[in-house]
């Protein structure tokens, strides 16, 4: 099993203001009565969600646990124990952790985070990538993409336009070519 | 008198390889009979091209000059003159280059590689970006965006999915909103 990312950036590639602040997301000049950019859609095929300690600290922030039905893994080797209902503590490397969860019977994993989707991406373990571009040069933050190892080619799957200027893309990772150079 | 950025960058943000190669853009993948990806229509409009040492160098290494008939201008401070015909040097910095080339009758500045657009950008200087993003997760390279000291909103004008994947946007920087944080 390899997992989906899906995730908002600014034109120049941030996830997040340097101190993990995503308040820019949520600038009233890119709501759209009713709509939810494909969230909904996405998630309803997920059964597990993976991040790590970074935005699992940012998400209990949040007014209230987003993720409520939904299987959820934060993948950690300094958090001692977790409080959240729903939510389990790992430590387990990317691939262990995706066959344990395979064997488990999850079907489909949305990884979240920076941090955690590098990781990912860097093994090799990331099948289908949504990619929601803000239009904004957010100028400084923290980037959704790191070094890799090798060149990986992505088939392009579908891109909208929304009419807030928000530009969503879907590529897959074909498994004959993740690897080129 | 601000500038036009027109440019093809992988996934993850890069626009050559860290040599500065591009051989990955023309992939035999990406081609598309009689298909230039809007290139010459931007072309015609332009006037003259503003771009670095390094790009200029780069151009060099093709085959023939892509750009007789236009005007260009590579800025650098380290060269001492420059031999192809149809290019002039400058050390001037962006401003005062975009000031001299309007009061000269230029009417479109289309800025060319990543350090010259980072500093046109980094001055706002900028007032229209195509990206044409690519299908592939380079891993690491010469990327196009470097921190700017304040977010910068971008107007979403168009975008479009080629047949070979390739996802062309186009945003503007509206005078009233290009400093915000």
């Amino acid at each position: 099993m390899k997992a989906a990312v899906y995730i908002a950036v600014s034109v120049d590639g941030f996830i997040a203001q340097k101190d993990g602040d995503v308040a820019w997301l949520h600038d009233p000049r890119y709501a759209i009565q009713g709509e939810d950019f494909g969230y909904s859609q996405f998630m309803a095929d997920v059964d597990c969600i993976v991040m790590g300690r970074n935005t699992y600290e940012k998400v209990l922030e949040f007014e209230a646990w987003p993720f409520t039905g939904k299987r959820v893994v934060v993948l950690s080797r300094s958090l001692q124990s977790i409080s959240q209902p729903g939510a389990e503590l790992s430590s387990e490397d990317p691939s262990a952790l995706l066959r344990r969860l395979e064997a488990e019977g999850v079907k489909k994993v949305y990884v979240d985070g920076g941090k955690t989707i590098q990781s990912f991406l860097s093994d090799g373990l990331v099948y289908e990538i949504t990619i929601t571009r803000i239009p904004i040069l957010l100028g400084s933050g923290l980037p959704l993409f790191a070094e890799l190892n090798a060149s990986v080619h992505l088939q392009h799957s579908k891109s909208h336009a929304f009419a807030n200027g928000f530009v969503q893309s879907t590529w897959f990772t074909p498994p004959e070519s993740t690897r080129y150079a």
